[in-house]
């Protein structure tokens, strides 16, 4: 059988577009017969280097008002549940990450990155605590006190940072993105479905 | 007969995904039985308001980059000609828009949008100088020269002015947009389908 082409997702908790992506890779990916890395990774350092220490949606308003329209128009589109707003907007997605980066290799990681988006975007609850994390891990039957602690490890800290720098490296300035396995960059929920053409060698004869 | 649908579709002929709009929203808008109305206006000032001097693709050069990577893919994926980037990029607009703005009302508004696209997306050639314009126009077989004279008359700047206040109070802080009779309003190339569904009415039952 012919190896599976492998599409890299990169994913941030706190993002808008990363929300609608994650309810809607899988069948996607399934469809198109390619495989799925879930790369969560932290958007604010990539911000603050760029002078942003807030969402731009939220620095610049106008923009923000079009895109949560966007985001319930394009939820309904997409037949996905309405979205409710998490309050504050961006959520601290520092302890949602540092348990996803320590699920790397776990079976959990992807049932956990979908019961976050959807606790923080579907219910409009915060993901930011701890005790939020770790209900939400209780709820997936697993021991959360204990995966919050072992997140909080400085190697697996070491492990986010790289993560970070491994986005940066990649050219990611943004949430969420598709990286095919030749480097080819796709940034916007918008762009899953060119990503994954791409990732099966269907391109136009002069992107080749 | 049916009253057909109007969509606004407001352009910036420095914008690179305003170019893959003008290419293709004529097919698109003619197959969904929907009348355009085209609104060249300049982003610099709405730009400027919120802080930038220049193009944010070349105030955050990561994001550029990537960007005229997914203009090349995106224009293959349309069948377009390849791109050609402009020099310098962004291109001064204002007397394009200016030609554009006296034509609302003129059967060769929208030959003179494409041409002038083309000549600056396709073919990588300057429209920021009279000449380069006036000679557009020549090529349409009109006589470039005293629209230009006419362009630049205070009268018709006090209309690009209003265009541009319009855009401001109808929340567009990007190019390109499409905008409905209802005040919806569609930000980018990637959103042409929706707002043509939404034009013809075709919208999920909760956005009503």
């Amino acid at each position: 059988m012919a190896r599976r082409p492998t599409l890299e997702f990169w994913y941030e908790f706190a993002s808008t577009y990363s929300y609608l992506a994650v309810m809607r890779i899988e069948a996607l990916a399934e469809a198109a017969e390619v495989d799925l890395r879930w790369r969560p990774f932290l958007l604010g350092p990539i911000f603050a280097a760029q002078g942003w220490n807030n969402s731009p949606f939220n620095i610049y308003p106008v923009k923000g008002r079009n895109m949560w329209r966007d985001l319930d128009r394009e939820a309904a589109r997409l037949s996905l549940p309405p979205v409710t707003r998490p309050n504050p907007f961006p959520q601290n997605s520092l302890v949602a990450t540092r348990v996803a980066i320590y699920a790397a290799d776990q079976d959990w990681l992807v049932p956990f990155t979908k019961a976050a988006f959807e606790v923080s975007f579907a219910k409009g609850c915060s993901i930011a605590e701890p005790q939020a994390v770790s209900a939400i891990l209780d709820g997936l039957g697993l021991d959360g006190t204990s995966i919050l602690k072992a997140a909080t490890s400085d190697t697996n800290k070491g492990r986010l940072k790289l993560a970070g720098e491994e986005a940066r490296s990649r050219g990611i300035y943004g949430a969420p993105n598709f990286l095919a396995e030749d480097g080819e960059l796709f940034w916007g929920n918008d762009r899953l479905e060119q990503a994954l053409d791409w990732a099966q060698g269907n391109r136009p004869g002069r992107m080749r």
